[in-house]
């Protein structure tokens, strides 16, 4: 119904529910319905899969199964499957299964660096460049900065700070570069200040935003960053993920809620809204709570209403 | 605790929750608790305050005290207090309050002005003639243009029509114009367009953004519509409001989220976030539910946590 053209620019979007979002629920889902989910997420379009994290089974119950769940899924061609990585062994567990592109992770600041991985980013840094050595080449390596836009026991990061753990990065021979902003302190005057830093000091790096809803400023975040020339989005259906530290709030940003924004701006996300829709009202079910997302409440804004039966209401 | 500099332009911030938020409400709020609130948000520094509106109480039960609230709240020097009025009866009621503004609605799209005002739109601005006649410049006249960027019921409203029946507006001396997104459709692309078409025609006419969160679009569009120089924002504490074909959908934009939002952004919004977070906390109770505003929830940007017990965890 809509006649918005659809001659827009091409974005890619990156789904993390089953990663990012599963990682935070109490509860864990049967390995056959976390398959059952990811093979339908692998026909609605999106670019690339975070599929799971190849971690402790201690320190992430939740994600215990990590093997059997990527190796067992379908390979829908043209969708890359990723996969978090923590350390080296994570890292040969995660070729065994055949990743397309391992994703590794440290923060921006100490203190979380300290308390999410128990090393200081130095050590990140060293152990980033063992794996890339390990992997050489085989499978892409993206390198995900968490904290990139503040930091919850540090505060702010200073955008030094940010380009100086980013040429490292690419010095490394990173494939790709993910800015996160992990606990929702971003605004979009620094998310452009940001993007804009780093797309103009590397032309050709491959750079994903990656926001969280926290604070409400998920979407406008996006809208920032793509003005800023960024074109890869982490997303997560019906909004899972979350902030530990805010018990409550919304989690990332809302797959089918983005998808919604950037093609109704006429922008070409690859992604069939209708089908993540579908797939967002079978997440409470799975993970047994309501979900945060906007769009499968309220229907895509091309939904039209029949007429109400007449009324004296007055409303703007 | 930011050190972000407060040098930013400044901002007009105006609070809709009740009369946008509280006719949406099932449960009439008793008068005293209403206007101890309004008197509240007062002293939060907000630019203006739509206080209620002048309407049938048999059509809006939850605002049959609007007499009642408008003269009995204290009027804080530099605040505005505006009312919605539907009719000339309702000019006069308004008029015998002392109303500072008088915000007359009316829609771009010919079924939601039949179904919200059982008239045509050109009957509408026929009363909005003889309304601004009866007031003769007596206190201020504001516009509201509902489904500016989209109606419910018939779709898409071509820009051509926004910018018709704007220049009605500001042919009858209205003294402010406010597009509204009355069921939350607009998208950041369409806002800039439409925001930058009016500005550039008449660059000296004051607007206001009036948008909707239903589709979870709404800080993305307040962005937008700064980018294109619109300085006034209608908003809602805690998000209140809504959209009565969208149940469970969220409300207004968020005063206090926006706010922060802004402020984050450098941006001087004359508005005191910790204030309108005590006010917010506050609204569970009067309206009996839970509230959709985020950062009530998480707390604004710049909190910061004790480290935690150190445990293996990643995110990003």
């Amino acid at each position: 119904m809509s006649t918005v053209p659809k001659n827009g620019k091409r974005l890619y979007i990156q789904e993390v529910s089953v990663r990012d979002g599963f990682q935070m629920e109490p509860i864990f889902i049967p390995t056959d319905r976390k398959i059952e989910f990811i093979n339908g997420l692998s026909r609605t379009g999106l670019a690339k899969i975070e599929v799971t994290s190849f971690t402790s089974p201690k320190a992430i119950p939740a994600l215990a199964d990590a093997e059997a769940v990527m190796c067992r899924i379908e390979r829908v061609p043209g969708v890359e499957y990723a996969a978090l990585v923590p350390n080296l062994r994570g890292c040969e567990r995660a070729l065994s299964c055949g990743v397309d592109e391992i994703n590794l992770v440290m923060s921006a600041s100490e203190s979380h660096n300290m308390a999410n991985l128990r090393m200081t980013p130095q050590q990140s840094l060293e152990q980033f460049a063992q794996i890339a050595a390990e992997v050489n080449g085989r499978v892409r390596l993206n390198a995900s900065l968490s904290t990139t836009f503040g930091c919850p026991f540090d505060g702010e990061i200073p955008l030094s700070r940010v380009l100086e753990v980013v040429a490292r990065f690419v010095d490394m021979g990173m494939d790709g570069v993910t800015l996160c902003d992990t606990t929702g302190m971003a605004n979009p005057a620094q998310v452009a200040r940001v993007c804009e830093a780093v797309r103009q000091r590397w032309p050709n790096m491959v750079f994903t935003a990656h926001f969280h809803n926290t604070r409400g400023m998920g979407l406008a975040n996006v809208l920032a960053a793509l003005q800023a020339g960024i074109d890869r989005f982490d997303a997560s259906l019906g909004g899972l993920g979350g902030c530990p530290f805010a018990p409550g709030a919304s989690g990332n940003v809302c797959t089918e809620d983005m998808v919604h924004m950037l093609e109704a701006m006429g922008y070409d996300t690859g992604a069939d809204l209708e089908a993540l829709l579908a797939l967002a009202r079978e997440l409470p079910g799975i993970v047994q709570h309501e979900i945060p997302g906007q769009v499968v409440k309220a229907g895509p804004w091309t939904r039209r209403y029949p007429l109400p039966a007449s009324r004296d209401r007055q409303g703007s």
